[in-house]
């Protein structure tokens, strides 16, 4: 790790070639890139590169790359694997500080061709040009507009949360869940084999990223164990590293050989090394993006005691059973205030011992904000997750005879009211919408959901669909910064 | 258990009195039920009743039971507590073998009249009318036409599985997932406080029920654990049954006290109790439906190498490490059967040593279906599970410059080789439709992904979101299959 890279110059590029642009229409994936990193509306000046020439939206298509007549910052290269190292060494020439190599074909195939190929491009970049790849979909950057492979419709809002990948689709589906999930990205690489730059240098780089607060990694095998457990021990003292390690199975271990010629690992050695190094340990894409979304939008800090508020007594029942094995109580409220809740709630059906239950799903915004000012009154709690159910709003919207569900389900309200009380009691809430009304007649009632979702994230407010998520990814917040007390 | 119950007359009544109707448009309990059964489309007798009298959708409403101008099947029952025992007494004058009790305000109350008014009705019950709740939802029985408190939308579709619950908001929550998922009812029972028909009975009944083929309880406590445990034990060496038990957590038990007066007892002891009966023990709705599609549409036995095939490496990764500690295989295929995959798969990017990676998510159907028919050739097979990611033809469909996403996924062709495939081979093939892309923007994929899992379910193929709950599903139903195989 002692090689410098520019990485200034290769997230926020000036100028940028892309090799391997056909001019007529089709699926090549570098005309694909072209496309999509115009419609991110990057700023810089681009590039393209094809040996036909030709011109792609009014653009000259360079038949190489030796043609462009500026230094180039950055190259996107997608040219049939044995191209790649003409057009490597091109780029090097023309000054590029780095190339993302969306090509396959490489040691993946555990050819020796694919292996030699691999070893011809790692020969080019310690002659001075750093590689992201080869077999990556590349990187994705909200604040240049670099976008990877398939993604013209990544969003160009920044966020706090870093993600490095072995894997490309794992790449653009997390970056695609972030987007709706309210998970903000500063920086999204998918490194693929990992021929030069990987995890250990990524990470040294993030751990430093004033723009990067909480890191998140997909690892199928690293290349140097001891070094990646340093680099990483030492960031996740600084900033929660979340890692979703794969392949630690007997199948899965021989699954990522094809797929990254990566070594799986056991289960236990990992589990516990990452433990000791105070990463946050994943299984899966959506319970990654639900922790990441957890911890950008928590404060930091220990919960204990959580206050959960809802319209039906088995949703309540369900959260202290999830809750209580995750390390989280669900206190019963003082007296007085468990008294003040029930006497603002609707009767019968209604308790406020905690779970509160609200006795019905349509309950005025106004006196569930004041119910949650109240639970949060009390000492023992420290955030607070309220449940709506908006999908019996179709019911309601009908009894009313009214036009349509979006009427009547009082989203900004609620989302208002909730905002208010984080801000009064600093204490975070979290909501928690299912729906369960998911046939194809009730179309309408996802788009409300949606909505609803948004209205929530536009101020800060974390939503997950269950609620057995939304604890776990308390207890994660919680639980990493409890052992780095105790570290530090 | 000794006392006669009529469940013909209870589940497919004749004859039916609704009691709490006022003629006035509301929100009253009596008409919300009134209009969801005539909605349903209830082909028996509907008794509107009220002290008000008038009228409601052209029937009369009578000012008593006793006005009715004929003997009653069934009652249902939605007036204030206090007014229940009366009505309650009127209906069995009226020869009701039963009476569903949606109003609130008894034992659950923890208050000396909530408790009396239950005890009063108990002991009306023994007089001979049978009693579901207070304190419920109801019976919804899609055959009859009957339906829970707010469901006029439910399914009229009959299927296999019938439900128990405790809880009101679960039975109505499950009843609508199970629309869209696939699961079809044929009995589904909320009962409340249980203050007469409860778990041991309604268990006994279902067991020797010919329509229904999965049992899944909601429980928060039981009235007699040796009785429950021995119709336990019995009715799962018969069918399988699903138990999802609430409140086994400290801050549980005490919610489930103030939500169905019920004791909730310690995670160990239910844990052990219900795996020495052979019961599937599940720990929320989603995953108790997920179990319920699994034991509906898939053959009751024990299943072990697992082929996985999706386009996407981390994908199969994935898969494998959730499938081992689930006690499934994702066995290496034969090679010579690898190589015949291989053959017809695109390259570079695919992959066929189980998990098989097809490269990309536009794999034309008939490719699959060949890839399938190949993988299920291998004896270590037993089941297949295919993943597809839908959400991409978003992309294509641009790239075509289709009209609608829905004219390029071809989901009926899919579902139709998937179908051919089970048929042919006699091994069952799951569908995992993942959708990553839930943005508000995204609602056309929504709707694609909803036909797809309609195509696939309308054909039998079972459709989960997500690998995880695909392949714990399919442990539950092995693991029902093996236990019970040694048990007998």
């Amino acid at each position: 790790m002692t090689r410098t890279c520019d990485f200034g110059r290769i997230f926020n590029p000036e100028s940028v070639a892309i090799v391997g642009v056909s001019p007529n229409p089709g699926f090549g994936f570098g005309r694909g890139m072209f496309y999509s990193i115009l419609e991110m509306g990057f700023a810089g000046r681009m590039y393209p590169v094809g040996p036909k020439g030709g011109t792609i939206e009014d653009l000259k298509i360079y038949k190489t790359v030796d043609e462009i007549p500026e230094e180039i910052d950055f190259a996107v290269i997608a040219v049939a694997a044995h191209r790649v190292p003409e057009a490597l060494e091109a780029c090097r020439k023309k000054g590029a500080a780095g190339a993302e190599i969306l090509s396959s074909g490489f040691s993946e195939m555990e050819t020796p061709e694919g292996i030699a190929l691999e070893e011809e491009i790692k020969r080019i970049a310690r002659k001075g040009i750093r590689i992201i790849g080869p077999n990556c979909f590349g990187i994705y950057c909200p604040e240049s507009g670099l976008t990877l492979l398939p993604g013209p419709d990544l969003s160009r809002e920044r966020g706090p949360v870093a993600f490095l990948s072995q894997s490309g689709g794992m790449s653009i589906d997390f970056a695609h869940i972030g987007k709706w999930m309210g998970v903000g990205f500063s920086k999204v690489v998918s490194f693929g084999n990992g021929a030069d730059l990987r995890e250990s240098e990524l990470l040294e780089y993030l751990r430093d990223d004033s723009d990067t607060g909480v890191i998140t990694m997909y690892v199928e095998g690293v290349e140097n164990g001891r070094d990646f457990f340093d680099v990483l021990r030492n960031t996740a003292g600084r900033k929660p590293v979340i890692v979703y390690k794969g392949g630690l199975s007997d199948s899965g271990g021989r699954a990522v050989a094809s797929h990254t010629a990566s070594m799986g690992g056991s289960g236990v050695i990992w589990g516990s090394a990452l433990r000791q190094c105070n990463a946050v340990q994943v299984g899966g894409i959506m319970e990654m993006a639900q922790t990441s979304l957890a911890f950008s939008l928590l404060p930091h800090k220990i919960y204990k005691g959580i206050a959960v508020m809802g319209g039906g007594g088995a949703l309540g029942v369900n959260a202290c059973d999830i809750a209580e094995p995750l390390g989280l109580e669900i206190p019963r409220l003082k007296k007085e205030t468990e008294n003040r809740i029930i006497s603002i709630l609707p009767r019968p059906g209604s308790s406020a011992g905690n779970p509160i239950d609200v006795a019905n799903p349509f309950v005025h915004p106004q006196i569930l904000k004041e119910t949650l000012l109240l639970a949060a009154g009390d000492e023992k709690i420290d955030l607070q997750i309220m449940i709506q159910l908006l999908y019996h709003y179709k019911a309601f919207a009908r009894g009313l005879g009214a036009d349509s569900l979006r009427d009547v389900v009082p989203c900004n309200e609620l989302a208002d009211g909730v905002k208010e009380v984080v801000d009064i009691t600093g204490k975070p809430v979290i909501m928690v919408l299912p729906n369960i009304k998911q046939e194809i007649e009730s179309m309408d009632i996802e788009e409300v959901m949606r909505e609803a979702r948004k209205a929530f994230l536009d101020r800060g407010i974390p939503v997950f669909d269950d609620i057995a998520d939304a604890l776990k990814a308390v207890s994660r917040v919680s639980g990493y910064c409890r052992r780095r007390h105790r570290i530090s």
